[in-house]
């Protein structure tokens, strides 16, 4: 029995291990989710699509408990996951499971190894859509049997998450159930923070260019500065030289 | 009698032994006046909630005259404090004293001593959360009795406060009384602000994380160029032992 | 007569000059619309109305001249003035004449005197409040007469107008006719540009709030590099006796 | 046959040669567009505009087979540009034809060589004006005969435009065909990304009107740096001769 080896590598190898067979399960569960309702999935074919859902549902439930047993201070991993918990115990919240799939995003990006404006663009646009696509499937499960709702087909349904996500909420469609309500209010926070990614990542390529432009009132960087220090050394030693030729001399 | 006290310390020490009493006010009021609200209090019940908050209003009264008394230039800070005036004296803005809370949330993080940009997460998410609470109480008493609005549920008024901070704006819950309008100004100009600081903080934390990413490139730190002072310091130290040394020596 | 004064001087001397009485006379245009608009005058009332926003509109023109007269190049002088002229000659865009009292904010700040931020906000604020105002008037004054419009009344045309500014853009009134729609473009375009204005002043400060926490960190400043190179010179002076001490000494 | 010259150096040239016939292709694209929507032409009219909007599509592909075939390594740059492919293919697509025009705000802009705020601004606002410009007719094109669309004259397309770029979405007008709602998806993002830009470019203008404002403060920038290090050069020159002088003197 492995008794040396610190909770906290058991932890993060068991995490790391579960890295790909998670996102992977998260596939099936968004498959499944988006035939079952995509296809207004009834009787038999329901019935399967829940056991899919189902299984998904017990293995990211285990993966919860073994992190638990496995955390260093379980009653702090708690408090701190608690999200996690909530996205498994409460039913409402079924379909953030999928935000599992953006870890796949960041799985795709680190082996991509680009530069970190172009891995935050690339995030922000896998986020984005798959938020988009999330929010869609969720809205048109919750709202479809709901009387006088205005998101009755996917396609209405895309097009409510794409206003909602930009702010710009005509209001030709809008979720009526609380159920729909809670993915809109998911939905607006991500596009607060998606306009403010966009904004920030823009800001942040300007100032560099900016600097570029007069690269001669650009930042002193460590680089110069660590080069001016070696060339203060080497006189230093120098006046040692002469220090010590003086002395010698006499 | 301690005259010989600076005014301006008197008034400092006051406002420090008050923060937390009239943070618990606060929560009292807010308690009182969700619950008037919520349950659309009648007969003794209403004049139950409505003796509580005006014993928090009388707290914030009686604070905010000592304030006043206790200000060094009175005139000042009574021009400084005009809207402190507005909130006590103006009923439609009674909501507004909920806004003390917000002096809770920082209280809180104070005792939390995290980092900058975190704080900054912290007190914006308590704020907004805080604001479309207190928002949506606000607009369901003014919006309530309102023939034809269409906020006449706690429900719809949070859903309505939240399209309106995140400047969504479907357009199916919107305010049609005056007081219900002056609830919905202030959404929008904190929506506005939401906005704003979720930008900024991103915009701080990608700037720095660009600079990390190219550490040789990143600014010379002050630490950096002290330390080079120094080192020049040492070789002028030399360069006088050196002066001195050919002078004794002759 | 004084032709030795350069034609540039003069054009400055004449916008200096010009600056308050132009201010002034935005304030009567103001007061002249506003009490048009809101009473609705009729017969003799709005004939008086005109006549006072007609002597503004003279005295606007005249200063136009004036300045193309003593510009010192007047094509390139008029290229760039176009706004200038349209306002002037267009009388969809009457409204836009009370821009000038944007004027009157920058006169009132740079006699306060603040730093940076706090000028920013002090304009962007004044600037907004009397967009919204502004626009409101000529929303209402467009839109009064248009069978089926929304904003039928100066609070809804205020309701409007904020709703626009802040992006919210409920539906619940909005501008039909095509005059309204010319100034409700004005207001989006402000609108971003407020929005701009809060979180590009909300980014610089929290950038130099996260400078300061970590002050060892801060980037080298111009004045420690300068003192920095003081130290070389004299170092460098002491060599120089140096260099020629041993040349005496023999 | 100039079998000598490498092929990325031929696609470049081919593009540099086909940037302003190609950019004139879109203008004429764009004349034809836009007389056939706003005409409503039929018969042979509409023959005619169909006519020269199939040369401009012909003159399009012809580019895109060139550059495949030019392209060193064709694999990657047709990965590369697929969404060339798909504005050239696919029908729906077709106004996004008129982005080529973009490249013709490029080359003005280059010409005119101001300072890189400056140019971003005007790239900004041009791109801005042809999208909402582009967007209205293509919008006008798709819902004109969609029953119960609000959009059904260019004023009405233009107006819904601009309310979805800046995100205000009042609701009033909105497109209700699948293709409609494939543009306002284009100004959505486009209204994001203008927010952005505008968000970006006054941030980075008030972070260096802040570091103005207080000299002293500045970053230390390169040349001050580079400056010292001639400095410090000149110091170790004088040590050598003082390296030398005594020993030769001896």
């Amino acid at each position: 029995m492995p008794t040396d080896i610190s909770p906290s590598t058991r932890l993060r190898a068991w995490e790391r291990a579960m890295e790909w067979p998670l996102a992977g399960a998260a596939v099936v569960f968004l498959g499944a989710y988006a035939w079952e309702v995509l296809t207004n999935a009834q009787g038999g074919a329901k019935e399967a699509a829940e056991f899919v859902i189902g299984a998904v549902w017990a293995l990211f439930g285990v993966d919860y408990l073994v992190r638990l047993v496995l955390a260093p201070s379980r009653g702090r991993w708690f408090l701190h996951h608690l999200p996690d918990l909530a996205i498994i115990v409460l039913p409402i919240l079924r379909p953030l499971r999928l935000l599992r799939l953006v870890t796949l995003v960041s799985i795709m990006q680190r082996s991509a190894g680009t530069a970190l404006r172009g891995r935050i663009t690339l995030y922000t646009a896998g986020s984005a859509t798959l938020l988009i696509f999330t929010s869609a499937l969720a809205a048109l499960d919750a709202e479809r049997h709901e009387p006088g709702s205005s998101i009755q087909s996917f396609g209405q349904a895309l097009w409510w998450a794409l206003t909602t996500i930009t702010t710009v909420g005509y209001g030709d469609t809008f979720p009526a159930s609380t159920q729909g309500r809670f993915i809109a209010a998911l939905l607006m926070i991500g596009g607060v923070a998606l306009a403010g990614v966009v904004t920030a990542t823009l800001a942040s390529w300007i100032v560099s260019l900016v600097e570029e432009e007069n690269a001669e009132q650009e930042a002193a960087t460590q680089a110069q500065v660590a080069a001016l220090q070696q060339q203060v050394s080497e006189l230093s030693e120098r006046i040692d030289r002469l220090l010590k030729v003086p002395d010698s001399g006499r």
